[in-house]
């Protein structure tokens, strides 16, 4: 037991009794389903990695730290790989669930806290953010403020740890730790005989604490601070824990393979920035421009580089450079980054797919079946509807490049559907660009339509708070793309002619699968025809029925809906008075393939099998035309979605 | 004329005579179309442009450079802004037209050149890359070696025009203005009077030129390229040109209004880096962390920023900071940016949107037509196709998701289509891991298939040059995603089954529209038949023909082809011995709407519209029976034109 007595050693004390103390480096290792599993099929990433670590193990220059024994106890020739993508798919190679301490790279990481508890202006009026071109150990305060030139140098990481919330060394490493743990996935804990060490030799450190109390960067006793940034050091981390650190900022602060979030993302900008500017000491600028990735090294031997948006890299070997920089660990990214091009302005230009598809309502038509004279006002005048379906990210330059096409397709279109089922976010900027072009739209007489957003909230929020109720009453937010494309076919046939509507009333005579028969014949027909009400919400046909009656729709409206999975329905058709549904039981008698549900009330005659097969042998020629009407309708669904594949697929 | 003697003056000389002096700092403002058409409809981007403009006019801080007497000349209201998008949507407001002299803009676009004449090495070793903290005229050269800390110093920038092609400054400046006007679409030519006042008060960068000549990092006289240097310098851009310049950076090279190369890619990621490490003077850290784009400025007023893979920005204002740079320019800059969320770490995953859809040769077939037992083996077992569609560019994070989701699903199946259609670009890293990829699938006994690969050239390079030919023969390349998936079914059937292939004999009887007929009736049907053979390659029936015969396929294979634009034609159905085509004869009278033509040799039976005609009036029981089975065959195109469908729109 440490003599107690001192504030520093009741703050040791604490943390022991918090987190357990880990007297050995070496955690166990956890098991991977990777390694379990048998792997037939090998991925050539992971071949590059088996290679890599082949080829430098070879690597034995440099030196084990030594400036406190324990750091010196490490095993040389410990080295470990670790890749993690921004989707959180790991891959590992060598020693990566040795544990050692995470030492300066917990820098960038403690720096995000500090924004997070204070804001960026309230730290950067305490710590400064230009590279110093000397040594990771250099005070660099400015001369006249007193205050760190950034929070990569150990005079910043101090004053940084100074801003963690909590007055006590215990209560800022709380913070810590339980960041930490979300960084990681895994609860984390610091080596205790590490900590004691670097707290017991750090002169240096505890000069520079004292000089910014001096310069008022600390108002009042900094050694808490100065205690935890110790502890801080001391944080056992493995190689895959690193890996996995930095596809967290690479995933824009959102831990990939947990799922949860680590950090506020605008402060991971910052984070990035420091450590591409500050972060390897001075080598700042030919790491820029030979790596090309924002990193932070070590002296227990990590590297951690970050590829934003893209993937993060751990690497792990204890022998230093004199830069303090792990030898291996140097070499590995270099190699990584030359093999994979793996620089930050080597990117992909995220604008040439954002577009996924672009189409007019002549070209794709919602699954409400159309009456022939509908239909045909739809091919004329489908152009007046314009369809954008967007993908991916958006951020000012994707949304960028969406209101572009989007106005450009309003020149000649009155309605515009956006359709964002495939945008897996969008940001502030994007949804703010968005609801100024719905804006615009608006003002210019044209119909917006939103389709697909439920998953975005925030720009349902940003378009209600943002834009005039009136403007926001006339932006249509439709769930799903075909209903947004009935929509605004309804619009457009009733702005031309007279909608047929569920309200409206068909004669037998008038439905599609009689056209051409005689008069004679049709009275034939009705005479077998049973009467069948049904009511709002009520099923008419179930999927898997062996009912095989014929239904014509007199009056209302009904839908036919598939399962879509997870107790969902997707509408394939919709049927106003004069079209038949259930039209396949003159054909076969299999079972019924979807559900038929009243939209309305309704009114429809029904053909029974008995009846139908009575026309069949005993009147042939209205069977025939009956037949002959439905091959041309099925005709003209399979043209429609023949269409509609081939605008897909373009 | 001045004085002619020194090599100097030669120089000018021969300047003026190839590049027309321009005495006049204002270039005569190009017709822009944005101007001239009336615009009912306005981008939003452009509104926030025109209100910065509005809100930064009133903005009077600084002086305009005097340390030339032309460069006071410049009027201190002059103001413009223009953003480029990487894909050429140029917006701009303001004085963008205004002519000026590039100054130091120059250096990061002289250095891409030293790069592409003498490769990285070469450079590297005589102009170092780190960021020097101090000011832009300050010398900094490294004390032992005498190499320029970096290229945006005045005395590494005089080293990198050394660098530069040619012996005379006349021939290095040829050099440089072919490739500057690469660079904004438009003839580029300096600035005389600016020129000869820097050169005349340029002691300090005489200076440098000589310590550089002392350390031996010119080897010869240093003046041709001082000179040079000067007139570099004085290149005369607009605001919109350095709006095109940044954004052909943010486009990796290649200038996006015009489509021409401007750098070799692989030079931008340098260019960039030394920008976004050295590019702001003694600021680089706080215009990262705050701003976020590699940037230029020069003290005519210029600010060029670039956010790699999205924008380029440009600003022209002349008054300056105590630091050299626009005020206004460094204003507008950082409220982009902060406006736009404009920051290089705020990036798209681009992986979220690499895979566009997947899918089973169970769900999507081929334009193919089957026989009931061909189809039926391919529900069964289309699982065996897995098909993915990618799209966006590939580089490492993007091939990566490729690489690892095309393992996933070569563990349920034999064949692996990868499509890339709707890949624009492919690095090389990218195609390297797809050869590899390709490599593993044949190792492990899978059928790799890539399609729509025309346009990516690299990539069968890479497979070729990389691949042993054995495996290179077992990887399928297809043009088409329908034909790809059509050869794995044909390869699937043939492994189940003796496929039905084009020798295959069909007797009338087996046709799949006379099924159910009894023997009489297809004794009777057949006897109203003519024979008829045609030629491979020869045409069967035209898009707008109105010959109205109905063709049953007795031995050979047919096509159905549609016209899709610009002379290529997209198959749409392929017909074997026992199908039906020109069927649609039985509904109506219309035209035909594809072209058939005979795939090989082939042998059929018609039934010709007069004998079809006879059937429907003397034979209802038969008629009635071909439009069943016709109805039936459409319903089955259907039903699998709507799954399809519905997979892609999932």
């Amino acid at each position: 037991m440490p003599p107690v007595g001192s504030q520093k050693q009741v703050a040791i004390c604490c943390r022991a009794a918090i987190f357990p103390a880990q007297e050995l480096l070496s955690l166990p290792r956890k098991p991977m389903a990777s390694r379990n599993r048998p792997a037939p099929l090998s991925s050539p990433i992971q071949a590059t990695l088996d290679e890599l670590l082949r080829h430098f193990r070879k690597d034995r220059r440099g030196e084990v730290a030594t400036y406190i024994p324990e750091l010196g106890k490490a095993n040389p020739e410990w080295f470990g790989i670790c890749v993690v993508t921004a989707d959180g798919a790991v891959y590992e190679a060598g020693d990566t669930g040795q544990a050692f301490t995470i030492q300066s790279i917990s820098k960038p990481f403690t720096y995000g806290i500090a924004l997070e508890d204070n804001g960026t202006r309230a730290v950067l009026d305490k710590i400064w953010v230009e590279p110093t071109g000397e040594a990771f150990n250099s005070i660099s305060l400015d001369p006249a403020t007193g205050r760190p030139l950034n929070p990569m140098i150990n005079a910043g990481a101090i004053a940084t740890t100074g801003l963690v919330e909590g007055r006590t060394a215990a209560q800022k490493m709380n913070r810590l730790l339980e960041v930490f743990s979300r960084y990681t996935g895994r609860p984390m804990a610091i080596d205790r005989s590490v900590y004691q060490s670097e707290s017991e030799t750090g002169h240096r450190n505890r000069a520079i604490a004292h000089m910014l109390r001096n310069f008022n960067i600390f108002q009042e006793d900094p050694i808490p601070s100065l205690e935890a940034y110790f502890m801080q050091c001391s944080i056992l981390v493995t190689c895959r824990d690193l890996g996995i650190m930095a596809a967290t900022l690479a995933n824009g602060g959102l831990n990939p393979v947990t799922g949860t979030r680590a950090v506020v993302a605008e402060y991971v900008e910052n984070m990035l920035s420091v450590m591409g500017s500050c972060g390897m000491y001075d080598a700042a600028g030919e790491w820029i421009y030979n790596v090309g990735m924002p990193a932070k090294s070590g002296v227990a031997g990590g590297i951690l580089a970050v590829l934003p948006g893209q993937l993060g890299i751990g690497v792990f070997s204890p022998r230093l450079d004199s830069h303090g920089n792990s030898v291996r660990g140097i070499e590995v990214c270099r190699e990584l980054s030359r093999r994979f091009s793996l620089h930050m302005f080597h990117t992909t230009r995220p604008g040439r797919s954002v577009i996924r598809h672009t189409g007019t309502g002549g070209q794709t038509t919602s699954n409400r079946l159309r009456p022939e004279d509908e239909a045909a006002l739809l091919h004329k005048h489908g152009g007046r509807i314009a369809l954008l379906e967007i993908q991916g990210e958006l951020l000012f330059s994707t949304a960028e490049i969406v209101i572009r096409r989007a106005l450009q397709e309003a020149a000649r279109a009155g309605y515009v559907i956006l359709d964002f089922r495939h945008v897996p976010a969008s940001d502030l900027v994007a949804a703010g660009l968005l609801r100024e072009l719905a804006s615009g739209l608006i003002r210019a007489g044209k119909h917006p339509v939103f389709s697909g957003t439920r998953h975005l909230p925030l720009l349902a929020k940003v378009c209600k708070k943002e834009l005039p109720p009136a403007d926001f009453e006339r932006l249509t937010w439709i769930a799903d793309l075909d209903l947004a494309l009935e929509h605004c076919e309804n619009q457009l046939i009733q702005a031309h002619t007279e909608l047929r509507h569920s309200g409206h009333l068909a004669t037998f005579a008038e439905c599609d699968l009689v056209k051409g028969l005689k008069a004679d014949e049709i009275r034939l027909l009705e005479a077998l025809l049973e009467n069948r009400s049904f009511r709002k919400g009520q099923d008419i046909l179930r999927a898997g029925d062996s009912s095989m009656d014929v239904y014509f729709l007199i009056q209302g409206k009904a839908s036919a809906w598939l399962d879509a999975g997870e107790g969902a329905a997707k509408r394939v058709a919709t049927f106003t008075p004069g079209m038949v549904f259930g039209e396949m039981a003159l054909l076969d008698q299999s079972r019924r393939s979807a559900r038929v549900t009243a939209d309305t009330d309704l009114e429809c005659r029904l053909l029974p099998p008995a009846a139908l097969k009575q026309v069949a042998s005993e009147h042939p020629r209205i069977m025939m035309r009956l037949l002959h009407n439905l091959s041309k309708l099925l005709a003209a669904r399979l043209r429609k979605a023949n269409a509609e594949l081939s605008a897909l697929y373009q």
